[in-house]
């Protein structure tokens, strides 16, 4: 098992210095310094003892387990022979479904009114969410928004058993280089999460002499893609099915954007699939690994010297950071917890499940918006908002999106794959509001070639719908680089 | 502020043992047994001074907070002349909310099926669900039910702006004293709960010369209390409510009976007024004071000092604890944060709301039937289950309800009056599968008179409805030891 970089120095510190020895000088240290040595040296020096263990500990990468590529996630066993067909599909809401999600809305019994003064610190403000429900069944133009999306090319395909649904894209290239990318959504979004930013890629700028050929997919159990009815499907085994489509698409490698979910299952599949995949780019750039973690809560007391200041309010004080998590992450405890019970809970509920999610979105593009009565909502178009609750509801994908939460947790996989690091190109794009906020420096415990970063000081975490074209732009910038990158390595 | 016994030793040892010269001492000493000393003595000894250190911090008592025992919590400002009378009540469950309810329920989508191979362990199983919902829409019997629980007197009066709802029995004396006991239950429950207790507590037993007199109330913004549109009924609120109404009954002295959010609610109130409580039998008896978590904490490493070795397995490991707290407390993190979204995620789907409630009580009944169809839903009578979904329902208090998960943890003064022991004698009866085990030892830093404490191997959260008798025979003991308490304490 190969030892991170500094690992041999400790060892040869180690050598020459046993712990006896060193208690030793620091006793005789103590004795001399006498009154000087206060109970809180002690715990200091012992406190750096520790840290330095724990960090020796902490650098170690455990070997890649060993996973089956081609798992089973259909209805029974697998087949003798399966369908590997690519079949085009185009979205539908169709009458019946339209009429029933109307008449539920029209049925809604009237919500309790906000507590006095208050807009949405208590949750989704059901004033605000009267006005988006009465749009919705009124309003929303649910045929209009379907001809929409099917102006770009919908398929579905059976990947080891389940239909995924996908949108290829093909460039104008015009004697451009064309690069496949991957888009991959997170909860409780879907492919429609990058309508707005596919033609930006897929138009050649004149700046760069490349462009995209895009497959925008919605993850299994989200939007049009089936879910599973076995357990397991985590975020390492949806990454395992991803790689499974673009290889049936005839793309042996290539580039991935990503955020939220998606951009995790984008994180394993760059350390399973490490030449496979061309470049990474990720609006929600996590190092889940141990150390990371660590260096995180110890920062907290050298802030100073390992973030800018201009962004160290990103990350602390840890007590704002915790009490905003905490605030914000009760329906995440719930869908890792207990899936199906929020599953059930809101199946028959189109104004319910809008109320659900639509908290979480808004909250998520500005977590300063709390003290107002949109809570963030207005950072969104309503009609992408719509679109997403829509999709949801039809197809019923409430249940299958939200056990994605419980499986990525109760895998040991899942912990062992984020542990190890990968060499894969990657770019970090941080936008102000997105949930957590990594410095390069912790970063690269996991993304080993992180060869690009930037730092915005506004959007969140909806990017590709709430600031698609500074999404994009970034991912020419970082193509550059993975391009660089790879002419370096050849 | 008067220092708890131990206090007072604590700072004699102060007086004569510098924190300097025990610093001394121990470098000498460290010196002396040179290599003998290792690093994890050193970090023991600093520990245990931080432990004493924390010990005499935690032990201090706050002050009581001045705190408006008459706040206005109607709608807009206090009127100039209060109504205070006592309407009889009837519950009526009228046909056009059952034939409302009875069409959602019907008209329900399908629910997505458990994953191959699991009971509960994913939340609600749907299967059994299925079944439970079948059984409201076609078989339970509302207006049954009703004239059920009408065999009751019911009452309501307006306290502090709002409407309360309660039960008023008065016993067949014979010749025996009666005291009156108020009954106060927790989430998602009502004074329904206490259906099957309330004619035991009123039937005299040869055995004892009391008998009681039973008040069982719906907290405010549960069962047929109305809830308030104003911030702040937390728990100490909602006991001087509670309080002020058993004064408009003309009990200015009383006994209590609770668990849940009843019984924090009566732990409050035994703090705020110990001289009107006369005697307080719970059924999740909990010290939240910080020094009872403390002694929670670092009795994991000495578990055998401090819990019969028979009910160890009730606290620790911690981790298993930890985990089952993680597991099963998704619901409380949600309510706690976004009341007002999970309340508008379910206000239109009675087959939603049972869902969500309904996983909840049954895993509180035994935490041990997570691999069951039914989750521990079989350890509650079916038609007591749907009379508590079904008064939550028709009185539309599911957002007024789980408001009281956000107000506990919002307010300072909550708090403070938790850290405050209280001199109320107390019994505790513990069944095996209430949330968390305190031994007595650890109650005693919250209830200093702790007359009375049993505890049982089997029996779960929901005691009144899951085992009523051993919960009336309790509380009939307890008052024997409430009664000698007083006449040893005239």
């Amino acid at each position: 098992m190969p030892l991170p970089e500094h690992g041999s120095l400790f060892s040869l510190f180690m050598k020459y210095c046993s712990m006896d020895f060193f208690v030793k000088v620091l006793l005789h240290m103590g004795f001399l310094l006498n009154n000087m040595l206060k109970p809180f040296t002690i715990i200091a020096v012992a406190a750096v003892g520790i840290g330095v263990g724990t960090n020796y500990y902490l650098q170690r990468v455990p070997d890649m387990p060993k996973l089956d590529l081609n798992r089973w996630w259909g209805d029974g066993n697998r087949p003798n022979q399966e369908d590997e067909s690519i079949r085009p599909f185009k979205i539908t809401f169709n009458d019946t479904m339209i009429d029933d999600l109307k008449m539920r809305l029209r049925n809604r019994r009237p919500y309790t009114r906000p507590l006095e003064g208050m807009q949405s610190e208590y949750g989704m403000n059901t004033i605000y969410l009267e006005k988006l429900l009465k749009y919705w069944q009124d309003e929303y133009d649910f045929k209009g928004r379907a001809d929409l999306l099917n102006r770009y090319p919908h398929y579905k395909t059976r990947v080891q058993g389940l239909d995924i649904h996908y949108m290829r894209v093909k460039p104008e290239a015009k004697g451009k280089q064309v690069l496949p990318i991957l888009l991959m959504h997170g909860w409780p979004s879907s492919s429609k999460e990058f309508d707005k930013i596919i033609p930006m890629l897929t138009t050649p700028r004149d700046e760069y002499d490349f462009v995209f050929e895009v497959v925008a997919v919605d993850l299994p159990g989200f939007g049009f893609s089936e879910g599973t009815n076995k357990p397991g499907l985590n975020p390492v085994q949806i990454g395992i099915i991803m790689r499974n489509l673009m290889r049936r698409l005839g793309f042996n490698k290539f580039y991935i954007q990503a955020g939220d979910w998606g951009s995790q299952t984008a994180t394993h599949m760059c350390t399973m699939f490490p030449d496979e995949i061309l470049g990474f780019h990720t609006n929600m750039p996590l190092s889940s690994r141990p150390i990371s973690n660590v260096k995180y809560l110890v920062g907290s007391l050298f802030s100073s010297f390992i973030v800018e200041s201009k962004h160290k309010h990103r990350m602390y004080p840890l007590k704002d950071l915790m009490r905003y998590l905490v605030r914000e992450s009760g329906y995440f405890h719930l869908q890792a917890t207990k899936p199906d019970t929020i599953g059930a809970a809101i199946a028959d509920t189109p104004a319910g499940m809008a109320a659900y999610i639509f908290e979480k979105i808004g909250i998520c593009t500005n977590r300063k918006q709390l003290h107002t009565q949109h809570g963030g909502l207005e950072n969104i178009d309503l009609n992408d908002l719509l679109d997403t609750a829509t999709i949801l509801w039809a197809n019923e994908r409430i249940t299958t999106s939200v056990r994605l939460y419980a499986e990525a947790f109760a895998w040991p996989e899942v912990l062992i794959i984020q542990d190890i690091p990968t060499k894969v190109p990657t770019a970090a794009i941080n936008f102000l509001h997105e949930v957590v906020y990594q410095p390069d420096w912790i970063l690269r415990d996991k993304f080993t070639n992180l060869v690009h970063s930037t730092t915005l000081d506004f959007g969140g975490h909806f990017a590709a719908m709430q600031t698609p074209k500074e999404l994009v732009d970034d991912i020419f910038k970082s193509t550059v680089e993975f391009l660089k990158f790879h002419a370096r390595n050849k």
